[in-house]
């Protein structure tokens, strides 16, 4: 094995989820294991702060605080949305050669897994001997190569919970129509997990709907005019990034300009109002939104414990050798859940999209199959179900 | 004491919360103690169910069933909003009458309280014998002639935790705005309890609007301006029933024929509309909406008690022979929180609605006082707050 010592660094990219602090604390933890490592920084507000070299040692802070700060959602280094240019890439490589950084993990998304890649190359070609491995994160569940994303599982929970909630308070007073909005820009992957809402097969939400296959007004009205009629409620799990059949986002999205990417949208109440103007009926929206994705009371503990596994196999990764590759999850086969890691090369993943597959959406469109089901189950947290005279 | 014997009956209105199943466990309990008690009825769907004659026997199923209904959100029997007019209340003792039903438990908000002090007119110009027992229920806490209501302090604790995690999340990528829209039609008690979100001054929410006191649309720039200067995030927590200064209520509230006070309001879609059009920020909006009054995470242990203790009180006072009365939760002086429960006459209490008092909205219009902390603090759940390095 290649005896190469030298600082480590972590660098946040893109939103906060759940777990990402505890890919932080398996970072770190696993870090204080190898004596190649030095110390640990971490980048204040991602890629700015290596940039700026704002950095924190987080090798020297102590074990206790850590794990505390590995337990709460939210990124407690900061992360950022920002794109660097190519000329960038030599000034990161100098911010790291001034603290004497051979290791760079990069825990994020698409976008993060495109930026280690690419610096990756750049210290490749400059022969610096720079490290750089990716931890993937995102909600959305939408990178490729592997099984599947740290954060999603408890994203997925939270929504599960949401609409199972929020459906009992809709099936108590008759009449009432509820869209509720789910996170998720391009990808389906979310608003398919509040199928777990369900205890009986009639039960909330009895409309799903995934940005992956388009959804024309006169489908969504028929859908749940004919819903209506059979139950006197209905609750509707729509995506926020959901698109008509002309490709038009169905949300009103506004895209400021500058905020690439940043959307705010308003698909539920969109479409309640469609349905109180179109149906007349008593129609209604929720938006959890940013709480999805942050909520305390929802991490799943399985999410959790492999968003840890893999900061740990990020830096066992990197110590033994391996640079230009993201850590993966790799689910066995059987029916029992068991997953390990592995290392998928970052060319493989940068800037793709791992989108909801359009044969575990149901023929009708507006549900999914049990085969995604048994997918997604092992990810989330343990449903709950309500208690009924 | 007076030995009426005869049926009960207990009849939900307006809309669930998470802890209205409870005051039904404590009623369904508390009948089984009583021999005067021949049989508990529950009345399906509110009033419309006393109308119909559509009746469960609660009396009948199984105290472990109960408990666990107890246990759960949303209302088990279902719930109505309808008005009933003056020749309905014939029809409702006719209903009763049928069933031998001696005992009625009106659990609801204003209108239910107005509604029970109806029937127990009605009953004593009969010389029916009926008594009628109100038993509060609104997560606005805006009912009078009592300390707090059951439902309060459970979506209050929903919404101080959601505020925080929120605001975490956009502390972690600088440059954001999120107005969180609070639930609230009238009343603020919810929205101010979002302060419960702070662990340090300086955490969010950095401004909370109440709907008590107008909002002029220049001093919510000015402030929210003023807040992004100084911390470069800023979260806001801002009531969906909030008015400007001409009265006109800023969410921009859709009132479909026939839905009444069933809004389908957007306020916080329209306020980071604003600042996006206005301040050129990057704003958002999240808006749980009926999830605050509905998450099975979110129970808090003393709303819950004392719920369940309101319906236990109100079977003890229709037996003891009170009628056209509210049970009330009457907080002990001094500074251990001690709460028993009282009755106050319906006629008090009916039709009315507390607001929020003016003096415990801080000077500037955008925060709330001590004194409102130290109200509220007993009746929420714990507080956990977020590690960071």
């Amino acid at each position: 094995m290649d005896r190469t010592t030298g600082a480590a660094l972590v660098v946040h990219g893109g939103g906060p989820t759940q777990v990402i602090n505890a890919s932080l604390a398996g970072v770190t933890d696993e870090c204080r294991r190898h004596p190649e490592i030095t110390a640990l920084y971490g980048a204040r507000f991602g890629i700015d702060g290596v940039l700026s070299s704002d950095f924190i040692e987080l090798s020297s802070i102590d074990e206790a605080r850590i794990a505390a700060v590995g337990r709460t959602p939210g990124s407690a280094l900061g992360s950022s949305r920002a794109a660097i240019s190519a000329a960038d890439y030599a000034r990161v490589l100098d911010s790291l050669a001034a603290r004497g950084i051979r290791f760079v993990f990069f825990n994020g998304g698409n976008g993060s897994m495109y930026m280690a890649h690419q610096l990756a190359c750049a210290a490749a070609q400059a022969g610096s001997g720079v490290r750089v491995i990716g931890i993937p994160k995102t909600i959305d569940n939408d990178i490729a190569g592997t099984d599947h994303t740290p954060g999603y599982g408890s994203t997925a929970w939270f929504f599960a919970c949401a609409v199972r909630d929020i459906g009992e308070d809709v099936r108590a007073l008759p009449g009432r129509v509820s869209v509720v909005e789910i996170m998720g820009r391009y990808a389906g992957w979310l608003t398919a997990a509040t199928a777990f809402a369900r205890a009986h097969p009639d039960d909330p939400p009895h409309l799903i709907y995934l940005p992956e296959r388009p959804l024309a007004m006169a489908q969504f009205l028929a859908d749940v005019e004919s819903a209506f009629r059979r139950r006197g409620t209905v609750v509707v799990a729509a995506c926020e990034g959901q698109k008509d059949e002309h490709g038009r986002p169905l949300g009103d999205l506004m895209r400021p300009d500058g905020f690439e990417r940043q959307l705010s949208g308003n698909l539920g109440h969109t479409l309640a109002q469609l349905l109180i103007r179109e149906l007349k009926l008593n129609a209604r929206s929720e938006k959890p939104g940013l709480l999805g994705r942050s909520s305390m009371a929802f991490i799943s503990e399985v999410d959790w414990r492999e968003a840890y596994l893999c900061g740990q196999a990020a830096v066992a990764a990197a110590v033994g050798g391996h640079t230009d590759a993201m850590v993966s999850l790799v689910r066995a086969p059987g029916r029992e859940y068991r997953v390990t890691t592995g290392l998928t090369p970052l060319a493989e993943v940068a800037g793709k999209e791992r989108l909801f597959p359009l044969d575990w959406i149901a023929p009708e469109g507006n549900d999914v199959t049990a085969d995604f089901l048994d997918y997604a189950r092992p990810l989330i947290g343990p449903m709950q179900f309500h208690a009924r005279l």
